[in-house]
């Protein structure tokens, strides 16, 4: 089904994006002076192959699952965090939620790997493919298989959504350590040593930064990854929640949906996405800058440019569910701006 | 008038800010990970003296007016233009309309000194000080006395926003060859030759940046402004939006609204209204970065931070209109987000 899906990816549709920007040169303003807004709706354009496309339906996936690695120490919250707030995503609490109801998105909560069963009464989809990824300071992650399958379930999350009418996604995680396999993955991926690109990411544990480049790299030594092929990459030093939001990647891309990338761990879900197919880069759209010093690295090798400066490192989906009334606000120019020529003006 | 505003801008409620900001530390995330939305919130708590302020209500002012310096040919763009977009956005048409609809904001125009009068029916503001100011190479712009009024012609405004229950405003502007004084003004604030900040604009003229260069030079060696005073340097090289616009300011910290300030133009204005008082400095929230090269030394000097990069140099308020919705997102991480204590975990 992934190999399927990758296939099903095409380019952008150049016709209507060329529309589209003679449109936004017509429009009631110098040409260029909305900026990043205007990109924006030359690229949702050709995305959905309309120039007047909508993206008042938003749906945000937020994938939660916890890692092996937390054990090393790696960070400074309770492992139990994964679940707590798995179940407070639940019921429309934490950050993204409350980021989410200012553009009116919709919030799914997955579970692709929590350690411990879920209730069965709470509002979370349960696509669990493992109780947490296995250590990757001493074996892989998980499987070649598991992995595909996390991947998948990304991919079908997204579906649903769009099935359901989402115009507009975005990615988010909830996972406890999560930072230690991103930075394991965008260092594989990148070809450097860790140091460099790890930070702290919510709280380093007691052995700070050095501790954990050093599980890092232990975790690289351990299991040599082979950086030409990005399954191998996620199973052996990866995580289940950064698979699924690859998933959503590429199931946006295959439907020609936009999607919105949030901080550090969903762009290195990007770099997953894109490395397995480029095409991928066409459909995501970037939100904030994130505080992890491999932020930069990864967004640069997506190819992505965030342009809120707003020095959050939460996750959960927070900083691209900000981006939404951004996306909203490219939207309306498009469909609320009249060209020079509608008001019967000469330039 | 002025004098009475300008004394009656107090500073912020501490006491609110610290309760605003415990608040904070114990929602239900990791401390400090919200960033920016963090510092709004107790911003705006400190601004309103309440922790869970609203700012549902926003109204955008934008305030319009020509400039005598237009017939030096500093810019690309026709005069006429101001009293066009003016009437456009009487109708909701331009930029700012459209950026306000994301967030349903009210956008009030006002006509402070357009060149031209403007239709008894149009949606349209009348305050005009005087038929575009003189031109600044050759004379002062306006008189001390119009220059005061100009100022409380926004004050006036502000007040009439918050009284019809505005809870958040914004600041904007549409005057050709407006950056050619903002960039005196700037000048003679900071004690800089213009060159360093002297850029393009909407578009600039024949003789290019050079000749706009040569033109700030010029209004400034004959008019001497004294940087102390702050109504000199306005009255001498400033504009009437520029002067509407930081009285908008002045209105919003006299009665503790929060006020957020659009691009290079408003920046400018931000920095009169803090020569005045600083402390209107503490009810200002920065939006976008602009593009002109003087924005950043303007943002520095105001003491702001602008959090979103969008390559935008459109003005009207357009900048600040975009940054509605993230600051509804503080307020929603506020009003909406449990603490550790609300939901009953430990931290």
């Amino acid at each position: 089904m992934l190999e399927k899906a990758l296939k099903e990816i095409h380019a952008l549709d150049e016709k209507v994006m060329s529309e589209a920007a003679a449109r936004v040169n017509q429009l009631i303003k110098p040409p260029g002076s909305l900026g990043q807004l205007e990109r924006l709706a030359i690229q949702i354009a050709g995305i959905t192959g309309h120039v007047h496309p909508s993206t008042k339906h938003k749906t945000m996936i937020t994938l939660a699952g916890d890692h092996g690695v937390y054990e090393e120490g790696v960070t400074s919250n309770p492992q139990e965090v994964t679940y707590a707030q798995t179940i407070l995503m639940s019921k429309g609490l934490p950050g993204v939620c409350a980021i989410s109801q200012v553009s009116n998105a919709t919030v799914k909560i997955v579970d692709i790997g929590v350690k411990v069963d879920l209730p069965d009464d709470v509002n979370v989809i349960s696509r669990k493919i493992k109780y947490g990824t296995n250590n990757i300071s001493k074996e892989p992650a998980m499987t070649r298989k598991e992995a595909i399958r996390a991947i998948e379930v990304g991919i079908e999350m997204a579906e649903i959504a769009i099935e359901e009418g989402a115009e507009l996604l975005g990615t988010g995680e909830m996972g406890i350590a999560n930072t230690t396999p991103s930075t394991a993955m965008l260092a594989v991926f990148a070809g450097i040593d860790p140091e460099s690109i790890t930070g702290k990411g919510a709280g380093t544990g007691k052995g700070g930064i050095p501790h954990k480049v050093d599980v890092i790299r232990r975790a690289i030594q351990v299991n040599k990854p082979n950086e030409t092929d990005p399954i191998d990459v996620l199973s052996k030093v990866g995580g289940l929640e950064i698979a699924g939001m690859a998933g959503v990647m590429i199931g946006a891309a295959k439907n020609r949906i936009p999607v919105v990338v949030d901080g550090y761990i969903s762009t290195v879900a990007a770099l997953l996405a894109v490395k397995l197919e480029p095409k991928v880069n066409l459909y995501l759209i970037a939100s904030h800058a994130t505080e992890e010093p491999g932020g930069k690295l990864a967004s640069e090798l997506v190819g992505l440019e965030p342009v809120l400066q707003m020095n959050m490192c939460l996750g959960e989906g927070s900083g691209a569910a900000l981006m939404f009334p951004i996306i909203d606000a490219a939207m309306s120019m498009m469909n609320h701006m009249p060209t020079f020529e509608d008001v019967g003006m000469k330039i």
